[in-house]
């Protein structure tokens, strides 16, 4: 096995950014150390960037929400001379593997994602400020922001030159960003994706592809300037002090498996399993926000989201061969509700509201794993309020049913919260109870009357929380065949079938994202005209171009 | 090159489907000859189907709508003893190229669309009486009636068992109609799709899969009854009399051109293009509508969509290598604006309706046609109402400015009517022109300001209904650059992007089964766990189970 990729870092470890603070404005400098590159075989030339390099910005678009709540506007800009960013590394993606591509892009349009979260859900605004050349991922990035400056001299641009030049699509959401976002015209965006040298100047701004384009001269200041008006416009409040996340309590095994401090995830690499197990509290409800503030990253479900976050990546990157994921809690109900109430009670507390949104953020980042999931929900455990959650998250809930023989612990309950009906919306904008629900609406309101009620699994089932409950006599050998059975399917199909499944209802630029346009680059990523011996993304950087079969599909 | 692939037929060829009429109600009893397959290679056992079967289940659906105007409401019944429909026949399917699998897929998609839309636009509904087992391609036909009744006896079951069996994805909507229009919760829907068995009885009706389940003594009693309940609710107006769809004026040239009585198709094969041009009228437009009736099937609208319809389904399916469809009209712009006014101001009579409601059908085909498509505006050409929505179906449209050296043709010139402002609407719900403006709304008020008004070239561009438009000097040059230039990208690459690009705007059960289930479908069809050599798909029949890499992707 290689090395495990690691997805914690800390600005004393950063060599791609630099971020320096200036009051509420962040200025956020991309400078890709070429030697920096996460795996051997390429140099990061042109501020193009690798996993290692997403890596580093996601865990500063994290901090920044946590260490920085004074930010509220961050101006990403280009530490190199005449180019801005050059997307993602050609020969990293040239050489990587079909999955090892396919799980990049999705962590790079998670982390694209959080810039718009930030705005959304904490009125942290991303602009960014192109100086140079913006192409493909470096153009993605700037998609992200809410607000584009280009400055206007003959080498700045954005293109996304992705499909002429490489035979592949935008990786990180650019086609749909550019429709949906922006809202260029189709005709203009059909050009614009077929040029290899991009778009500059007045008709960026024309063409909606830029928000405003600065003669290169007044262009620093423009940008300074804009990002002050932001700031004083911004809806976010003014907050001095955030709290430190220091490093994750973790220990990884030998035979692979992980121990946090309130996780713990054990393998099963004969049945191609992961066993997730979340720990209820083992610390107090804090009393109040100035107690939340002092328990700082230890807070329970602050500590608990960034455990099980590490521990979502790390099987999604280190362990292709599990196919399923299965959810356990053990812990006290009562004990994660006083957590989740505080919370709740406090949404217009920066802390609280950062940890919602974190939360939010991590059951989306689930919602979207490519592993068959379900939750077991066993005698002892604790799916209560935000914990809960994982139920509809997952592609089924199995419950025990009545005592089992020589088991003591307290029956098995499941309890919502308020947590549960409109905080934690999916990508497609509804909650995951209305997402279930939506043939039979009225069952939300049923549960919703059931609010901080202790539900077994009689009533469980008859609410249609769960999918199956099952008593001691059927329990193990219920389990045993499904885990099997679902061990032994293919594993292409489970993430099509799933990726159709999981998202009934409305769409948003997340679930195109997420379902469209990452379904059309997985079947690009397989095609020869991509990836074979003569395809582009293998030819690129020898000077010979792609050779295709020229058979249209 | 292998026969040609002919989409025409009429009742006296049909070898699978039967069709009696008695009054509103319309039995078609699906009883599929073995020995009747398009190719060679494979029987069509237990109702299973392949492409000869659904040419003429299309065929059908569409005389249904203009033979049949009486017709309120459609049984679709098995002929066989103890089988539904098998769904698609999976040795054809294993023997498929990639690209027939994926045309296969889109053409059936689209005639299960019919289905629905028969109901919305012409108050036709469609209803499933299913007796014996009914799976994959089988319940698609089903899911797409709005209806399904299913015995309840030990043998008759709904199931969706590709996933499981085949290692693919059910083809024909079915993940997406089983979450978005059944609403079927997605635990349960987890459950169903991955057991090869399926659902029956009252268990079905439960969990939404099928609206009743019927004990077998009562059933064709309880079927006829139900029809003639929809029938009588039906808002469909009475009609006695439909007009017949007569063969196509069609001859197909040994150099691969085709000639109809008002289109003509082009190919050059080195420059890997089709050119279609579609003629103005070459009748007078009906006085009214008994007149319209009269004109039957040689009426200019109706016989010009029948005559492109059958064009474009021959470049998909025996045109592989055609990357560009070029379209072009040349004719009298005002004598179609004549044509397509006798229909606007006609909606409420049934043929009226029908011609719309094809052509409807029709540039929806188009819309989800995986070739580049470009528009050319040349002078003499007539570009007016229908088919002014053209322009906006395909890619990117080219027209010509001013006068050309020695072309003494009228100036090229586009006008709007009122079809192109909602009678024409996208998969999305929303007329090309809003998808086209979701930018910039205030733009379709302006080009309908101007309805019945000859556009010419620098109107065209400033009102943003064109991508270019280009005098004397460019144009050769120009158009011959872009065609290079499209015809040597990579064909997938071309086929992912133009898929994100054209459908901007809300998402809708059609455009994410064109858009997203489509997509993911193309991965799996690709990948070696299902197509490989020991993939599901292969060894299907040899009683052997696929051996998979069980990289999670």
């Amino acid at each position: 096995m290689t090395k495990a990729i690691d997805f914690q870092t800390d600005p004393s470890r950063y060599r791609h950014w630099r971020v320096s603070y200036d009051g509420a404005i962040a200025n956020l400098i991309m400078d890709v150390d070429e030697d920096g590159g996460l795996f051997e075989g390429y140099q990061l030339k042109l501020n193009s960037y690798d996993l290692g390099v997403d890596i580093e910005l996601a865990d500063i678009v994290q901090r920044m929400r946590f260490e920085h709540p004074e930010v509220k506007v961050v101006v990403i800009q280009s530490g190199k001379e005449r180019v801005f960013c050059a997307g993602a590394n050609i020969r990293m993606l040239g050489s990587a593997s079909h999955s090892h591509k396919v799980n990049f892009c999705k962590f790079t349009n998670e982390t694209r994602n959080t810039f718009e979260a930030a705005e959304q859900d904490s009125g942290q605004k991303y602009m960014a400020a192109i100086k140079g050349s913006c192409a493909g991922g470096g153009y993605e990035l700037a998609l992200a922001c809410n607000h584009i400056l280009l400055t206007d001299d003959s080498a700045s641009s954005v293109a996304l030159p992705e499909a002429p030049l490489l035979a592949v699509l935008p990786g990180t959401g650019g086609l749909t960003r550019v429709t949906d976002k922006r809202k260029v015209r189709r005709d203009l965006a059909d050009v614009f994706c077929s040029v290899e040298e991009g778009v500059k100047g007045k008709r960026a701004v024309q063409w909606r592809l830029v928000d405003e384009v600065v003669p290169n001269s007044r262009f620093d200041q423009v940008v300074q300037q804009r990002a002050k008006e932001f700031a004083e416009v911004s809806c976010k409040a003014d907050e001095a002090i955030g709290i430190e996340l220091g490093p994750l309590s973790k220990t990884a095994n030998e035979d692979g498996s992980l121990t946090y401090s309130l996780v713990e995830v054990l393998i099963d690499r004969n049945a191609r399993k992961a066993t997730i197990t979340l720990a209820g509290p083992d610390v107090a409800a804090p009393v109040d926000m100035d107690a939340l503030a002092a328990q700082g990253d230890q807070a329970y479900l602050l500590r608990l989201a960034r455990e099980l976050d590490d521990a979502i990546l790390h099987l999604r990157f280190n362990e292709m061969d599990v196919g399923l994921l299965v959810f356990r809690t053990q812990g006290d109900d009562e004990a994660v509700l006083a957590h989740d109430d505080v919370l709740c009670n406090n949404t217009d507390h920066w802390l609280a509201n950062e940890v919602l949104a974190y939360w939010k953020r991590l059951l989306k980042r689930i919602d979207v794993t490519s592993r068959s999931m379900v939750a077991l929900v066993e005698h002892g455990s604790c799916f209560a309020g935000i914990l809960a959650e994982l139920l509809w998250s997952v592609d089924r809930t199995y419950m025990m049913e009545d005592e089992f023989e020589g088991d003591n612990r307290p029956t098995a309950a499941v309890t919502v919260s308020k947590t549960n009906f409109g905080m934690m919306p999916m990508g497609n904008g509804l909650t995951r109870l209305e997402t279930r629900f939506l043939g039979t609406p009225d069952a939300v309101d049923a549960s919703e009357a059931k609010i901080g009620e202790r539900l077994e699994a009689e009533e469980c089932d008859a609410l249609g929380l769960v999918t199956m409950i099952l008593d001691d006599t059927d329990w193990d050998d219920e389990i045993r065949i499904f885990m099997e059975e679902r061990a032994s399917f293919s594993p292409d199909a489970m993430t099509g079938m799933e990726a159709n499944l999981r998202f009934a209802g409305p769409e948003t630029m997340e679930t195109r994202i997420f379902g469209r346009l990452t379904a059309w680059q997985n079947w690009i990523f397989n095609r020869p005209n991509a990836v074979g011996p003569k395809g582009a993304l293998q030819r690129y950087g020898t000077g010979m171009r792609g050779e295709y079969n020229m058979e249209r599909v």
